[in-house]
């Protein structure tokens, strides 16, 4: 390959026009992209476009996706290192490229040395400014959220950073349609009281006023992520919650024990099947407390509680609680949405959402969000 | 024509084999076809069969429908008289003929008229047994499940009898998918606590327990309409509960006055567009009630009471109404389900679901009830 | 019922609006509909309509269906006899309503008491003129073209009239899309050159001049079926042949004999199974023979010859046979367009192709319409 | 990123278990990659997998896509130089991970550095035997089988590598359905006869018989492009033709001049818009001579000539050309299949078709092929 001596290099820091996707500490002189759908947009000219990238991570390898006019068009493991990736080449000059590159993995809570930052640009165009889109929408969420499943073979059911994405992703799919900039919050196992496996600690609650509490580590520290998250800095026009499902899981499983302190917990089903009466009552306390929370950061934003492409079992309690939160402040600006289930026809791999349950999911939350955002 | 000399005549009463759907009474001479989706379903050899039918109606002509071998075959107006109808002619006479006739027309609450009987059938071949499905599913609703729209174009605003079908409707397709035998009970415009015009008298509750309450009149009273309903007689496996939607139309309309004793009745909104919630605690009162009752009828049937197909206004009342009756019951046998709504794309007549929103409400049934039905 | 005594009757010979659909004998006093596809449009307002009617046949009863304001309304069996059928009852009486009225059977050669006569309508409205459509087409074909499979269920192999039609034809959903109307000419079992069973009186070229040479029989004769059709009096814009599927059949099915003069037809294989030259040569001939009869009586339409529903065996035949008409004529206004074989998913009753079939053939005959006609 | 220190180094002619994707110089140390689907396939367990490559490029740069278990996993842009790619991490190592490594981009014959080779890999795990699939397919093609069109934005207009691929091909598609390998021959611009632009060297026969003929360059050379494809080392069970669509451009294109020796070639339309005779037989005589030349070289393969993807203008042209050759040669092993044409909804970047375009070719290919070689 011959060189392209035009190629000149922007760092981020000095460049005007760009969008990010994604809470991040802008205050950093790289961009940190935290969360799976964090990423970069740029309208840009000339033939050739390149990124500049600090990578590294131990067991979750960083996988990204980009789209060149809104059309996918890559999806890679990226290297560990620092370096420049190219993302486009001989293209006509002259011409506005509008160009996006998104974090495909999860925030990694389990995955300290796993970062990448976004440090600049090379090209031999020149950047422009970058439109904004109609809305703006948080999804808060888990594995479904993640997007884990929506890649990898139905028979693949290792927990792989591979399998997650944003891509496929029904977040993306309406945001797409609705033309909305989007933040993801989600991690997959977790829920709103508990995770799948009764650990407390695995809930989304208590991540959810820092700018990325689910990113664990020294190195994430230094990046921001434990910041306070300015909810005034970038205010949705609807939170989309999509939690309860591992929350369900957890009735079914083993007593969670704290390999430190050994203190323990669950959430138990009688000897007749049905959900214990007090423990149920906390996971509907943790559902109206968090209400309250995201209430409280994002006072104007319609929540909508969507739940079921995993199983209905929770709706129930789910709306119980919805209903308490309700009646205690008098906010009406909420709703509870079932999305359908996923089917032997809709699954992915590892037993989660495929990219066509995440498709007829999103259809419904379209639909119903064109009626709220658009009346 | 050259009349077919070998077709003997069979009344019904002398028949052995054919299945009959929807709630009736047995104990006529004829048989009434109270509900839309009532019907019969016969065996037969030879090679041509016809139906004898007595008809009669006011303002609401009569449709039905046939299906021959389970695939759709005719759908037409029935004039008023006594007479016989051909279904087929010149079959192989020795293969065995399934054939189906279904009542298009729900019951009509406001003509006392209109009533169907089925008195026999003319055939040159044999009535062969009746196999029975693998489930029974017991629909209840408004125009929805009347299928108010799945016939009719868009433009079509009037509110008629051809508007409305049980061959294109979501209990069809969801008995036929779950290869379920099904009864139907709804009325276009009715609620659980009233009907779409704040009318108290129109609500399904109240006609429940009778075989069929909705029909009024001389006629069919002496048809058996109006006797008890054995719920003993016919178990079925789930109860699909769709009503709500003409209860949330109720709060955006003016008082209903009883044009005989001047009673009035109003669900109303606050200044601020809100649920007076008074009013919203009856209409849940009413959810409840409806519960209860049917429960009391049906001890061992699951209970489904879906909703959204027109809107999901009411979603937080009905879940709290069925929080209520969970809670004071103890009754886990039952599950609050949305469908997906209405959209432009899947709108018909009327202003109703169309045939592909049957079809996607269907679609997300179907899921559901295997998950109950075949667990 | 009670009677609408605003009924005014309206002999078609009285009216002046109203539109025709099918090749047809105007001098008549009554319409005659020789072809599925062949019926009747009109615009009125009113609550209320009948339509006049004279029917009879002997083995292949008559089924029509309707459409109100574009939308499928009623398919049904027609009794034999002179009776006046309703349409409608009961509508908003100012609105303008499009009804459209049509015979589901082909043209029956084999019935000669097979008749419909359309003789009027009642009605307490007003008859306003029908707007023209865009196009005009003409279908030539077999039983694809008649319908045949499109209804019934997949094991039903009878050969009978119910399970023919024009409502879910491909030709009707090509006509829908493009805005045109259409005149259909086909007979199930028939060819270019012979019938599927080798019977040589059984090609369409033969019967095409006339207004439906199809019909046979003193009463068609009298309704003027036998007269030369006038090809001026509606210019199609394209002219779709579907012919060959018999033809094609014909090579693997017996010596026919004349049962009268004891005169015999084959289409032969070789010994390898190929096609015998000299009888492949002269369904060539026919296939030339018919484009030249076609031209000659539709100088200026598009003739487009389709083929493939049931299999591609003759593609080469055929193009061979359009390349010799074309370098013979240099005639470019004509093409050959293969349209999806009829699979295991999409074929309907009696191995035919089925609703499905039509629709995909449908899809790339509008596609391809659209390119010729639209440019 | 802690490196694997259990990696083992495998060169691939050590290496006893894979199969190779698309015509190759197997006597070449490493594996050369000179066609779009052109790729390797191994069984491997252990946890992680990487491939060593060897790849330079001047102006188009490479780009190739993955799947694992038969679910795309990664598409993305190579860069040149020596060095291994990680294919997978911290998979189950028990597990039997089937992985499939394919080019998107054609040969390029307009770029001399233009290569990828596979040197070997490099895993904790084993290599197992890789089972051979049912059918093997060869498909001859331009820009449509070279992808050209299935990535990139409707807007995109650029002749770039980008845009092609193999991962969303029509050819992949169908050799998915029917359990099939496939061999590529394809190249964006080029016909049977000439180039898009006239250019007379632009036809595929001429490169046909050596491994890749379309590779033009010292490196390639070395690579063993030129030598002569040896057909028995592999016999497809059916070979699809796709080629015409340039040729038919041609027609509408200035005159090309050869820039060295002055030469010219123009196929010319006349006056009024019909192909010149003489231009249009050294056409048909082109696909003669080719079809006999494939079978010459494959004497068992049946031969499917597929059109119209990008409109059906020469269907007479090579149907005449295919007639010829039949009669001539007696070979009844030949086909010609229309593909439905792109429209406005299928259409991708470049006007080429889109993913969903080749879906629907896809389809009716599958369908056609099931019939030839299943039976």
């Amino acid at each position: 390959m011959i060189p392209n001596e035009n190629l000149k290099t922007y760092s981020l820091k000095e460049m005007e026009h760009y969008k990010i996707y994604g809470r991040t500490d802008e205050t950093q002189d790289s961009l940190p992209l935290f969360f799976n759908g964090s990423g970069i947009e740029v309208n840009v000219t000339g033939s050739e476009l390149w990124i500049d990238l600090e990578v590294d991570y131990d067991f979750h390898e960083l996988w990204i996706w980009t789209a060149l006019n809104d059309a996918f068009m890559s999806r890679q493991m990226l290297m560990p290192g620092t370096y420049s990736l190219c993302l486009f080449r001989n293209m006509s000059p002259d011409t506005v490229k509008n160009f996006k590159f998104f974090r495909e993995l999860q925030a990694m809570s389990e995955d300290s040395l796993c970062h990448i930052l976004i440090k600049g640009f090379r090209s031999d165009g020149e950047f422009l400014p970058v439109s904004d889109r109609h809305f703006k929408l948080e999804f808060i969420g888990d594995s479904i959220t993640s997007g884990e499943g929506t890649y990898g073979a139905l028979e693949d059911t290792d927990w792989l950073a591979m399998y997650m994405g944003s891509s496929r992703n029904y977040a993306r799919m309406v945001s797409d349609a609705l033309d909305a900039e989007y933040r993801l919050i989600s991690q997959g196992g977790w829920g709103v009281l508990c995770g799948w496996d009764n650990d407390p600690r695995h809930n989304i609650p208590s991540r959810y006023e820092k700018i990325c509490g689910l990113a664990e580590g020294e190195i994430t520290e230094k990046l921001g992520a434990g910041k306070p998250y300015d909810f005034k800095s970038w205010i949705p026009n609807a939170i989309i919650v999509n939690l309860g499902t591992n929350d369900a899981s957890a009735f079914d499983q083993p007593m969670w024990t704290d390999p430190v302190t050994g203190q323990t917990f669950q959430q138990r089903r009688e000897a007749d099947g049905t959900y214990n009466q007090e423990d149920l009552s906390r996971f509907k306390q943790a559902v109206t407390d968090f209400l309250i929370m995201i209430r409280r950061n994002n006072p104007d934003s319609h929540i909508v509680w969507t739940y079921g492409m995993l199983g209905y079992d929770l709706t129930f309690a789910i709306t119980d609680a919805m209903n308490t939160y309700q009646k205690d402040t008098g906010d009406n600006n909420i709703a509870f949405l079932q999305l359908p289930n996923t089917t032997e026809e809709t699954v992915g791999s590892h037993t989660h959402p495929g990219e066509k349950s995440h498709a007829r999911a999103a259809k419904v939350l379209i639909e119903y969000l064109k009626t709220i955002l658009e009346s």
